[in-house]
């Protein structure tokens, strides 16, 4: 089970700059509220933008998983290579899965040694990226008859996926005649939208994105699950785990809750210490992209202008990804010396699946400390190292410790951070579920596109936009 | 060339949280200061820690060009794998060149279609990662025997890249005997250092960390040149584009001098206004990985708890990176509605290397907008709307715009940005060339890991950080 770690938040460690334990006691204000918090949440579960809650837990986990296994035994044997189609929650948890759950040498590998296709998560409309990743996909990767593309898009209508969706069934098409629909997976609305008509009419094999599960909210529903079972990681054991961190995020003493503690910490160091920007700093290379899985959920859910009352609050916290040991190069002499304005939230791994020794006999004075240890050793320590050097800056900074890197830990992890982003919003009292922000630059986009019904939006970018100073 | 676009810096665009254009008036005292500026940094260019601006002229860039291709000829034909160990500095730029230069697909290519041999660049002890990649090296990947190792350390004794080359000295040893000298090329100390001393025993290949040049201002030096060069990149064009760009950053008008332009903006900004949190934003996903490169830069470089006076100021800004248009759906809610603490900069590129039409022919009429558009008119359209919705919510940003990818404008990106760190610490008043918080850590590390000398930081460190509670 993970655990998290958060004495080095405490005024007894980083003194102002740190909460009062007194914060913690039985009868406190934060412990009421978080009692009250956790009974608010017992009663919206499984309501509204709070489905997501439902989806380790039978039945709709047994739907899922069986609609899953079946679109992924369907695919089995057919191909060397797949290709993710989407973008923000349709991708970041997907491309946090591969990284986490498979070799960095995964594409690398003969087919002989990986237990699925050959992986590409594209999200982005990068003409370069995409360009050739689809040109080796015909050519040295086997052809696009070997190839699979998994499009995720619940409406069909993101301009991004849209685009990617557009061009890779015209190449299909042309390299396949009808039967291209075979090489297409489509996560979507099961009912409605631009993306289900296609489907329907032309006959992809589909998997739901799940009503009331926001796309921040669906890694762990078909939009991450299939991507990831296709590559061989366990998704009962990803789901498993996440059950068993809802359990412990039902608990009503804050204390023993991880999700509303973790939440109360950010919160709190946040809006009463100025700690405003909220690092995840993984010792592991392969946990550093949960950490763009993190700040998609932490920064969209939580960064708000007005609260619930309609009052401009201009909420959230910068979420900001680091890696250790590399960032101590990097980006420890700011955290240490800067403005305090930041929480560092480390990832420790106990046991890694992989472990490396450094040998004896380079007969070299000042490496010989190096001699004989294991490289977890060394990696660990040099956590330990720059979680107290943070300390003697008064920095605060917690530590949620994986005793291994396993779908069931993975699970946990994320559904830790998904209930903590819950409990966060009902703290600032806004709404975590939905995104107004994100609106204008979409219309804008359309009337930059020239899309009908959009040429207002065009007009006022233009006006706004002009220049012909202020350029070097 | 590259531009700078700042117009959405300012209080015409963006009111009270823009700067106000009287500051850019050639009276003003900004403009004055930076004529000042630049006279101070004309007198210390090419002496103590600004010997890196020495790189991209001769007799320096010469005398670099020719040891590295000395190097890479030698080298030549003979590896199908080329493995960079380095740290920090030694890494972030080489992995920077590497993605913004080869395509995504490189290593996957074969080798007749590469230029060089696949090339991992391992910036870390996890493991997993390590393990991984010398397992594939050894067996998949075509042999050790046909494995490079680009070692680079100036001292030696940073612990990760000294355990790093520990344990590749080992099993090249184990698989080649006495020859394996002939697969690993150091970036070192010319004259000093245990690595230094450990390539004269040995017997390997160096180049030189040349003195005067700080670790994150060393990616124009050997230790990017020759990874760079392995691959193909053209490293001539690189620091070609470098010495291009520092003639501009000569220029005593601030308005002219895109280096003291770019730093005025971010310091005014930062300390004038609060916009403390410094976002890299490239609508590319080539340019991703500079942004960890300027995070190091900009980070390590800025963030000083003391003056040159010695008056404790906290100095600094938090370099942030984000990818268009991916984190349009992960970030942007907060960018425009979150607390106004940030300044935005886009990287875009005007004509891609590699474009690809979206095809007509899907018959929905909403997606018909997209139809026979390429897909740089639909990346960019996102990130000129992205530009708007910003300005719109009073967000300062700017664009630095590539004309091109390509090995010049990266070499003039990266030179831009070490000029404007100069130009930023002389603002900031602080020592943009030490890193001093940085040793406390390395102590504990030593101390933790038990090298001699050091017992007494173990034993800090353990009653510091020794807690039975505070754990969930």
């Amino acid at each position: 089970m993970l655990t998290l770690d958060y004495a080095n938040c405490l005024a007894d460690r980083v003194g102002s700059h740190g909460l009062d334990t007194a914060l913690f006691d039985p009868a406190s204000q934060p412990t009421q509220t978080a009692r009250a918090l956790t009974a608010s949440l017992e009663k919206t579960r499984g309501t509204g933008w709070e489905r997501w809650r439902l989806l380790p837990h039978d039945p709709v986990k047994a739907d899922h998983l069986h609609q899953v296994r079946r679109a992924v035994d369907a695919c089995r044997g057919r191909f060397d290579n797949m290709v993710v189609l989407g973008i923000g929650g349709s991708a970041l948890g997907n491309i946090a899965l591969q990284s986490a759950l498979s070799p960095v040498t995964y594409n690398l590998l003969p087919s002989s040694s990986r237990p699925g296709p050959r992986t590409f998560v594209i999200d982005n409309v990068d003409p370069e990226q995409f360009g050739h990743i689809l040109d080796w996909c015909a050519s040295a990767g086997g052809g696009l008859q070997r190839t699979l593309f998994n499009v995720i898009s619940k409406s069909g209508e993101t301009a991004e996926t849209a685009a990617q969706f557009m061009i890779i069934r015209d190449v299909l098409r042309k390299a396949m005649g009808s039967g291209y629909a075979g090489n297409i997976v489509a996560v979507t609305d099961p009912s409605r939208g631009t993306m289900r008509q296609i489907c329907d009419r032309e006959g992809f094999t589909t998997l739901p994105v799940p009503d009331g599960v926001g796309g921040r909210f669906s890694v762990l529903s078909p939009v991450g699950l299939f991507s990831a079972a296709m590559c061989g990681i366990d998704i009962d054991a990803l789901l498993g785990g996440a059950a068993e961190m809802d359990a412990r995020c039902r608990r009503d003493s804050l204390l023993e809750n991880p999700a509303a503690l973790l939440a109360f910490l950010l919160v709190e160091l946040g809006t009463t210490k100025g700690k405003t920007n909220h690092v995840l700093m993984p010792y592991a290379s392969s946990l550093y992209l949960l950490a763009d899985w993190y700040r998609q959920l932490w920064a969209e859910s939580l960064g708000k202008r007005v609260d619930k009352t309609g009052e401009t609050v201009f909420a959230g916290f910068t979420p900001v990804k680091a890696l250790g040991t590399t960032d101590q190069h990097s980006q420890v002499q700011l955290y240490r010396e800067g403005p305090n304005d930041k929480v560092i939230g480390f990832l420790e791994v106990h046991k890694f699946r992989h472990e490396v020794s450094i040998p004896t006999g380079l007969g070299v004075e000042a490496l010989s400390y190096l001699e004989g240890r294991s490289m977890t050793d060394l990696l660990n320590a040099e956590k330990r190292a720059t979680e107290y050097a943070l300390v003697e800056s008064q920095r605060p900074n917690f530590t949620i410790k994986f005793p291994v890197i396993d779908a069931a830990h993975v699970g946990q992890f994320i559904w830790l951070w998904q209930v903590a982003t819950s409990y966060a919003g009902l703290m600032l009292n806004i709404d975590a579920y939905d995104q107004p922000a994100v609106e204008l630059g979409k219309q804008a986009t359309f009337g930059l596109m020239g899309r009908k019904g959009y040429e207002e939006h065009k007009r006022t970018v233009d006006s706004t936009l002009t220049t012909t100073r202020w350029r070097t």
